[in-house]
């Protein structure tokens, strides 16, 4: 089952900008960011390779991750959900990992529920992110 | 398609130990840790809830990551490769996501050599936890 629209948007302002704006989204659909990874800085000082502008951020419901841990312990396998932000064409590009493809590789219904729930809240963080642009 | 077996070990040796282990075989194998999440006390600084010990490693071979980085930017959603330590039944659990997992869900088989020579290290990595013990 491939979902049924990407979860992607396109933003008309800068890297560190719509890095902001990600996280404010997140935040107010209940996501705080746990970690987050400066690829072009990582690539660049660990084997001198150039790239763009480009960030993995870490996003976490902790208390649906809790509900879900609580139904599988692999499930930390597919945790925090991964949002990228990277540069292109002047302007930035967001995507988010949609919870529920997990459940294409992961045998077990019982995280149907919590996915989905998930990936309810992080399809608002995307149309948050279109509405305000 | 499945992988063919689980990419788990379990380690007859303390939560914390374990961690050691899984950090010093990961750079055997040329995978860095970018992140780590305190699961347990995430979940009870955040929301109060007891759980087990239990973090989320991500880990990045930076060469691998730019090799297939340069073939699709979506990557990123797929990065770093989760390796999950937790407390069971006074040992401790190891699980690594299985890179070729993703192969499922993204429609792009430019990704299928990276992905299967990180599956191969990462591979590696089990097997030397397991002769360890």
């Amino acid at each position: 089952m491939a979902a049924e629209e990407p979860m992607s948007v396109r933003l008309p302002v800068s890297y560190e900008q719509a890095l902001d704006m990600v996280k404010a989204a997140l935040k107010d659909e209940g996501f705080g960011v746990l970690t987050g990874i400066d690829v072009k800085s990582t690539l660049k000082e660990k084997i001198g390779a150039d790239f763009r502008k480009y960030n993995i951020l870490g996003a976490c419901n902790p208390s649906m991750a809790f509900m879900g841990l609580q139904k599988d312990l692999n499930l930390g396998l597919f945790l925090p959900c991964n949002v990228i932000v990277y540069e292109e064409d002047g302007g930035s590009m967001v995507a988010i990992q949609d919870p529920t493809v997990m459940l294409d590789v992961v045998d077990n219904p019982d995280l149907k529920e919590v996915a989905d729930i998930a990936r309810q809240h992080l399809g608002r963080v995307i149309e948050a992110l279109r509405a305000n642009t």
